[in-house]
C-alpha cells in the first residue's frame, strides 16, 4: 500500500509532513484553513494533484469554522479563505480547480448548514477521485512500460505529490503491479531534492527498485543506455502543448528528444488548463 | 591576485586543502610523497593541471627522501612513487604527463645528487610554467568574450584548478583585466558541488561577479537568453576531439548546441592525449 498523502478525518485534515522526510515520516492535523495555507505554502505538502484537494480540505475547514448565519455571510467567508488559499502556489493549476469546485458547490447549497455538510462531503469525494484517477492512469499508462524497463522520473509526481499511490509514479505501480520489472532512476532534483527526499524515500518504502542520481548524471545514463523510458508528472499542461513543472524538466526532455528514449507527462484532467497562453503562467521561485 | 593553489617552498609541498573550502582558507604542509598521493585522491588538490603538477612535486619529494647510492637505485625509488601516484586518479592525463616529464628528466642526470637538484627544478619550473601558460590562454581567450558577456561555467577550471590563475576561469579573469565586464554563472556541479564550494568561493575572493543556480537550471537560464558564452576546463582531450570532462558537461554542451550558445573548452597542451582513442579511457567514479 503506498503512503497516504492527505486525509480527511473527524472534520480535520491530516497530511504527512514532507518536509521531515526521508528521516521522519510524521503526521501533522490541522483544524484551521490557515494552517492548511501555511502548509502548502512551507511545502508540507506539494505535488499539483495534492494541492489541489488540499485546497479543497481547506475550504472545507473554512466552512466548518465560520459562524456566518445566511448564505451570503458564508459564502464570503468562503471566499476570504479561498484568497488565502489560491495566492499560496500560483502555478500548480489544481489548487485553482480544487477552490473553484468547493466553491461552484457551496453555491448551489441553500443555507450555512448545507452548504457545511455538501463541501465536506465534496472535498472528501475529490480525495478518494484523486486515487481513483491516478489507478485508472497507472492502468492506461503501464502499456507503456515493457518488461525489464528502466524508467527515470525527475521531482516526486508520487503519492506524495497526490492523496495516494501518485500519477507518474502511479504508472510505475501499476506496471509492477501488472507483473513487470521494473527499475526507477530517480534525479535528485535540485535544489529542494524531492527526488532524494521524496522519489527515493516512497519508492524504497513501497519495495521498488530506485536508483539515485545527480542531476548532472541525466546526459551520462542517457548517453550510455542506461534508461529506457522516461516519465514525469506535470503542475500544468496547456492546450498547447506546454508541460510547465519542476525546474530541469526541459533538459531532461531535450536529452530524451537527442538520445530517442521516450518521454512521458502522466496528469489528471485537473492539471490542464485550456484557456491560459504560455506567457500567462506565473512561474514560482523560490 | 588570484589564489596560489600549490607552492614549493623549503623543500616541502604547500597546497591548498580544497576540501575544507568555501568554509575555511586552509594551507596544508607536505613532506612526503606518499601525503601529496593522498592529498590527490582525497580531492584535497584536484583539477587536470593543479594534479599534474602535484604528481611531479611528489616526485621531487620522493627524490629528496629516497637514500640510494647509485642513479639505478634512485630510479628505482622514483618509479615506485610514481606508481603510488599515478594511481590516484585515472582520467585527467596531465597527471601521466607530470609524473612522465619528471622521470625523463631524472633518467638524463648522472647520480643521485644531480636528481635531486634537477628534479626538484624542473617542478618548480612546471609550476610557473603552468601560471604563465594560463596567463597566455587567458589573454588569446579573452578575444572570444565581449564587454557585458554573462558566461557559464560548470566544475571549477579557476586558480583551484591549477598553479593559480586557471583555464577556463583565467579566460575569464583576463576578459575583465582588458576592461571588460564578465557576469559568470556558476552552476553548483553536484555531487562534489566545485562550482558552488570553489568556483564561487574563488571568483568572490577576486571580486568577479558570480551567480550560483542549480545544476537543473541550466535549460531555463539558456532558454531565457540570460547567458551568451559557455567555457569550461577538461580533464583529457583526445586527437578525435572527444573532450573528457566533470559529469554534466555533456548535457550542458547539447543545451548550448540546442539554443546557438557557443561552448568553449580551454585547456593547456598537458591535457591533450594524442594517442588514446575514446573507449580506452577510463572514467572515475566515486
Amino acid at each position: 500500500m503506498s503512503l497516504k498523502t492527505i486525509e480527511w478525518k473527524d472534520n480535520s485534515v491530516i497530511m504527512i509532513d514532507q518536509t521531515k522526510l526521508p528521516n521522519e515520516l510524521l503526521f501533522v492535523t490541522y483544524t484551521d484553513y490557515k494552517q492548511v495555507a501555511n502548509a502548502i505554502k512551507t511545502l508540507v505538502v506539494r505535488g499539483a494533484p495534492a494541492i489541489g484537494v488540499s485546497g479543497a480540505f481547506g475550504l472545507a475547514l473554512a466552512a466548518l469554522q465560520s459562524n456566518a448565519s445566511t448564505k451570503e455571510k458564508m459564502i464570503n467567508d468562503l471566499n476570504s479563505a479561498k484568497n488565502v488559499l489560491f495566492e499560496t502556489r500560483p502555478t500548480a493549476v489544481n489548487l485553482a480547480w480544487g477552490l473553484e469546485k468547493i466553491m461552484e458547490v457551496a453555491r448551489s447549497c441553500k443555507d450555512p448548514e448545507e452548504i457545511k455538510k455538501i463541501v465536506v462531503e465534496t472535498a472528501k469525494q475529490m480525495a478518494d477521485q484523486d486515487v481513483k484517477i491516478n489507478m485508472t492512469m497507472g492502468k492506461h499508462g503501464s502499456k507503456l512500460f515493457d518488461d525489464n524497463d528502466t524508467v527515470l522520473t525527475h521531482c516526486n509526481a508520487g503519492a506524495l505529490a497526490t492523496v495516494g499511490y501518485g500519477t507518474a509514479l502511479g504508472v510505475i505501480r501499476a506496471s509492477k503491479e501488472s507483473g513487470k520489472n521494473i527499475k526507477v532512476i530517480a534525479t535528485e532534483t535540485r535544489p529542494v531534492q524531492q527526488g532524494s527526499r521524496l522519489t527515493a524515500f516512497e519508492l524504497k518504502h513501497d519495495g521498488i527498485d530506485v536508483s539515485l542520481i545527480p542531476d548532472t548524471a541525466v546526459g551520462y545514463t542517457l548517453a550510455n543506455n542506461l534508461v529506457n523510458k522516461i516519465i514525469v508528472g506535470a503542475d500544468r499542461i496547456l492546450k498547447t502543448g506546454h508541460v510547465f513543472n519542476k525546474i530541469g524538466t526541459y533538459q531532461i526532455a531535450l536529452l530524451a528528444k537527442q538520445h530517442n528514449v521516450p518521454f512521458y507527462v502522466a496528469a489528471p484532467l485537473s492539471t490542464f488548463d485550456l484557456s491560459n497562453n504560455p506567457e500567462d503562467i506565473v512561474i514560482e521561485q523560490r
